[in-house]
């Protein structure tokens, strides 16, 4: 039986961690290709290169039987790239992550990770991306390859929707800690921005991002009441952000 | 009477001819500050800067009451900025653009003009990004300041319900050849990309990023039909995209 190709990118770059505990889940399945980032690039979102060139150049990480390449993009770039230069035919799947931290709710899309398995569902590929709730470099990976793995294989052999891809977050516990897989919506919530400001050696103001993180939905069909009730969150996502139910109120406006 | 307050942003930079003429409209209709990227942000989507520091310097552009902000990081950290360190009160409404460019169907994802907008609605702020279907740095945008000013007044009249932002698209043409104003959908579309390859002095390949816009959509209510013929297309947007069709199917998935 021919074996699946698969096509795995992230955010946080090419040697973290996280990347490389996908990578050990999914060579045991298919055909595994890399593309991802040379440097980390948490928080690029669905950013492409429009003014830059890109190189990508092959290299080798470890004994593994996948082919790897190493791209100075962004990891929508890292897709777009692989797809159209790269791959010689098209993947049956594209993986992501795993990613050193959440991308529930609204960090989906602040997210790299997630942009990659959304720009791979625009482009009519399955896809998943995956993150665990510990932001650590040295993240504990353990758990979180037992849940790729049951979900690639689940993804392999129902397929997703066209257009479809999966928001995955796995709760920060070993696996005999998880209660289940729960497939949800994403809650609504949003970051309270609050910068630390400095003064350089000039007195010119400087600001670093930082911020809280505040849930305003009570709702327990949320990805965040999964995740806090120690269940993996399986969020299928759909690039289509019109809001539908807005539409017949604005037909009321009279603009013409 | 007290004029409301407005942001204005955009993602070609403060310079930018298209943020001018929205400036021009909006400064007679409320109080205006500025804070915009100091270089072109044009696909950086919605990247925030995690890991460098912002810089955010008042310059004088031209001669309007408007009080204005270059900003070193992209068209979202602006926003964050804006709402959290710079701003005295909450904003009445953040306008963005107008964007060289169109922003219909699938571009909003790529589009920093968007994200400003849509980052707005997420902080609970009525907002709208405008973009004229002219890619050009010399672009007209005689008949976009009458469609700006028609939208700006209807929204500050109306309001906007809580987490919705407007996407509006102008056809490149004289006021007096548009149709009329459409509420529409986002069309089902993508780009195919086709990488240019070329070696550097090394025998090294870099690629460029290009590629064709594909609409797969026949709908008469998308923006797509809308602009081809020529109505400004008004898209209001909700920024979750979950894909509830899916959720269904999905449960009976056993992966416990």
């Amino acid at each position: 039986m021919k074996k699946p190709l698969i096509l795995v990118s992230n955010d946080d770059g090419i040697t973290a961690s996280g990347i490389r505990a996908l990578i050990e889940v999914v060579r045991d399945i298919g055909d595994v290709v890399v593309v991802a980032p040379d440097s980390p690039q948490s928080g690029m979102s669905h950013a492409i290169s429009l003014n830059s060139d890109l190189r990508s150049d092959q290299i080798t990480i470890d004994d593994g039987a996948q082919i790897e390449y190493a791209c100075s993009g962004t990891p929508v770039d890292c897709v777009k790239l692989a797809l159209s230069a790269i791959l010689k035919r098209k993947p049956d799947l594209i993986v992501s992550g795993i990613n050193h931290g959440s991308n529930s709710s609204i960090n989906v899309i602040y997210s790299g990770t997630m942009s990659v398995a959304v720009e791979a569902s625009v482009a009519g590929i399955p896809s998943i991306g995956f993150s665990l709730l510990d932001y650590s470099d040295v993240a504990d990976f353990t758990a979180s390859k037992i849940v790729v793995k049951k979900i690639v294989e689940k993804v392999l052999k129902e397929g997703l929707q066209k257009g479809i891809c999966l928001n995955v977050n796995i709760p920060k516990c070993p696996y005999s800690q998880i209660n289940g897989y729960k497939i949800c919506r994403q809650a609504n919530a949003r970051w309270i921005e609050d910068f630390d400001v400095r003064k350089d050696s000039k007195g010119k103001k400087y600001y670093s991002l930082s911020g809280n993180f505040q849930n305003f939905d009570n709702g327990k069909d949320t990805d965040e009441w999964a995740l806090s009730n120690k269940y993996v969150s399986i969020v299928p996502v759909k690039y289509d952000i019109t809001s539908y139910d807005s539409i017949p109120e604005l037909k009321l406006w009279n603009l013409w």
